[in-house]
């Protein structure tokens, strides 16, 4: 079978194929390179059309991983799509949906284990890049959690996928007067895959 | 903010929204529910124009799985999006993505990691569960060691994404006179989420 084999040449190809496709003239360059690589995740060179992101959304979170900031994963799959080799400061990468007290957060606080699971940010939110690619009822949690007064993340990529409450909670993130920056995708697509493409390309400028 | 909370009644309306918008009716009952798993991965009920599979693909995946066959993932996000306790048999999920030999045998296989990776898989192939949800040249390496005489896996799940060579190598394992089971979805989408949705399917009835 003939093929591409050289993996460096796959990516340039790729994106190639993407910057010709895609309509990306609706996002300044350093966020245009954000969803080109979002698109690359799924496959899917439509994406642009259901971005929305605040002006200064790949400002603030090139900026907040560049001076070391934790990156908060609403799933295991997201944290691990996050290409630590392109991490510019040995960011943590936190994922608390498997810590111990999350069940227990979750019948206490009568919700999901995932939106549960944030309650052990608090003390990691200042400053911090917030990652939601699976679950609608994280990202709901975290609009309630710092409409509550909790600490301000420098950047919420809130991309969860799916049916129920996917495009609702995604709607609540752009309507919010909280004044975040903040990178969605909206509707019903989105993902683990996704969301760790945009941290990815946050991390590094190298395609 | 008002929301379901209830993670069990949220799959519950996810997959009657699935059932009553996607267009199923191509598939058999227990490919049915894979489909409609895969779908809600990724939020777009307009995927079973897409999806290929042989005839016995989803009983060959249950009852592998059921006889405790290994799970082996082309990549870690696939491997992580296995929910472990719907495993029937504590099966094994291998990545060998990471593994310190494989950069080497890259190098000297003149091909990516992904693809060298599988090299790993030799004495693991027989009767497992191949799930390739990110690298096309990962799916063509393997179209190529079976070809060359490797063990047969017992399902194939090949839903590598992207812009270069993933629609050529799902095309070429729907092409494959291989006789092996596989499941596919055509063209650039694909994914860890749909291919780890698919295992998910496979190994318990649960919704």
């Amino acid at each position: 079978m003939t093929y591409i084999k050289d993996g460096a040449a796959i990516y340039k190809e790729s994106f190639a194929i993407i910057r010709r496709e895609a309509d990306l003239s609706a996002f300044p360059p350093n966020l245009s390179r954000v969803v080109v690589r979002m698109i690359h995740a799924c496959g899917q060179t439509d994406l642009p059309a259901l971005v929305q992101a605040s002006p200064d959304a790949a400002r603030a979170g090139i900026d907040a991983l560049a001076a070391g900031a934790p990156i908060l994963c609403d799933a295991h799959m997201v944290a691990n799509g996050v290409t630590r080799t392109r991490l510019p400061a040995q960011n943590e990468v936190l994922c608390t949906l498997r810590d111990p007290r999350t069940p227990d957060l979750a019948a206490q606080l009568q919700t999901t284990c995932s939106a549960a699971a944030l309650e052990l940010w608090r003390d990691h939110l200042a400053g911090s890049v917030v990652v939601i690619g699976n679950a609608p009822t994280a990202l709901f949690h975290l609009l309630e959690m710092l409409a509550h007064g909790a600490p301000h993340p420098a950047l919420i990529i809130g991309i969860p996928v799916g049916f129920v409450g996917a495009a609702e909670s995604k709607q609540a993130l752009a309507d919010s007067t909280l004044n975040i920056p903040f990178l969605t995708v909206h509707g019903r697509r989105g993902g683990s895959a996704i969301a760790a493409a945009a941290v990815n390309a946050l991390a590094s400028e190298q395609e």
